[in-house]
């Protein structure tokens, strides 16, 4: 049945599982959906009614218990256990992701980092030693990785998305400036910052 | 009357931009719509009611004039001439945001960075020096900057925002993983990868 929610609720689970966690770090038992509301710019009754698909969450005239709320947001996205992901690309970005702490307290953890240049290849990066791309194939199989974030330019971005899925990801956070082809049953979201950087630059005046 | 655009709408073009330079490079003249919208999963139909709102762009039967459009593009995104801009936050993300080759040839260069981390002051970044938190008002005044990216721990995040605004910034791409509160006619987009990996970890089978 959650198989049909529409992909934009998913979508701002995530936002609603930060919000959570940025109460609770403020010693917040309960959270209501005009108190979400507020920090998200989202409106009260878009969260009640995206929450309801999951179930009755909330407490009548106190809102939602955050601890409860965090753990079933947690269950929802599968982010209770964390995730090894791998990067490809050991440039600027690839390094800086590789290294970003962020991310083990909401789910992920970067295992490996990959690259073609033999120049980045055997570079150390946080506790990681850049692999060979080569050697993709193998790690993700052995690792069972499902999870890649595509760190590199967009001309090499197709051929290297088509290896990683012949080995096994299914799912793929793409930071290459290109619209990608995926085959059924593969997931891909993309950060483009320049994308929003021209966003913002249009409401300049 | 562009004002009036939906920015759900403004938020499409910087895409159709890198579609049509994408084809450009691929040496192509004219795009058409189901070209267009083949290359970025939208329809053809929304592409053409999208551009529609900025007069008669496209030529019946021939499409869009990719020399043309783009630069018709860059006018409405503002984007003809290059914006400088600053990054706060010197560690693995505002370095490498810094470093980063791809934002020039699409309207954007890294001006200054700042920090008020005394080991991360004075130290080289690509062709920049780490500056310390306390000049960017100055420069900000005194070098007319406009847009800011935010690449800083959630906790400093609002305060950082503040000082912004009051130096004159007005359009801010936010890395902090938190929701922020800006002024009326200041601009915000915000990017967290981990949201990204979030959503995709619910399609994870």
């Amino acid at each position: 049945m959650e198989n049909q929610i529409p992909r934009i609720i998913i979508g701002r689970l995530p936002l609603y599982l930060r919000a959570l966690i940025r109460l609770k770090k403020d010693s917040y038992e309960y959270a209501s959906s005009h108190e979400l509301g507020k920090l998200l710019d989202i409106s009260a009754a878009q969260i009640r009614k995206d929450l309801s698909h999951f179930g009755e969450l909330g407490k009548r005239g106190k809102g939602y218990e955050i601890d409860f709320l965090i753990s079933k947001l947690n269950q929802i996205l599968n982010t209770e256990d964390v995730w090894k992901m791998i990067v490809i690309g050991a440039g600027d970005l690839g390094s800086g992701l590789t290294r970003y702490k962020g991310f083990l307290n909401r789910g992920f953890n970067v295992s490996a980092i990959f690259d073609k240049d033999p120049q980045k290849i055997g570079r150390k990066i946080g506790n990681l030693v850049v692999k060979d791309i080569q050697e993709m194939y193998q790690y993700v199989k052995d690792n069972e990785i499902k999870i890649a974030v595509l760190a590199i330019p967009a001309e090499y971005a197709q051929d290297v998305i088509d290896d990683l899925v012949n080995a096994g990801i299914t799912a793929i956070l793409n930071y290459a400036p290109i619209y990608i082809k995926t085959p059924e049953g593969v997931q891909i979201e993309h950060i483009d910052p320049a994308v929003h950087l021209q966003k913002l630059s249009y409401f300049i005046k």
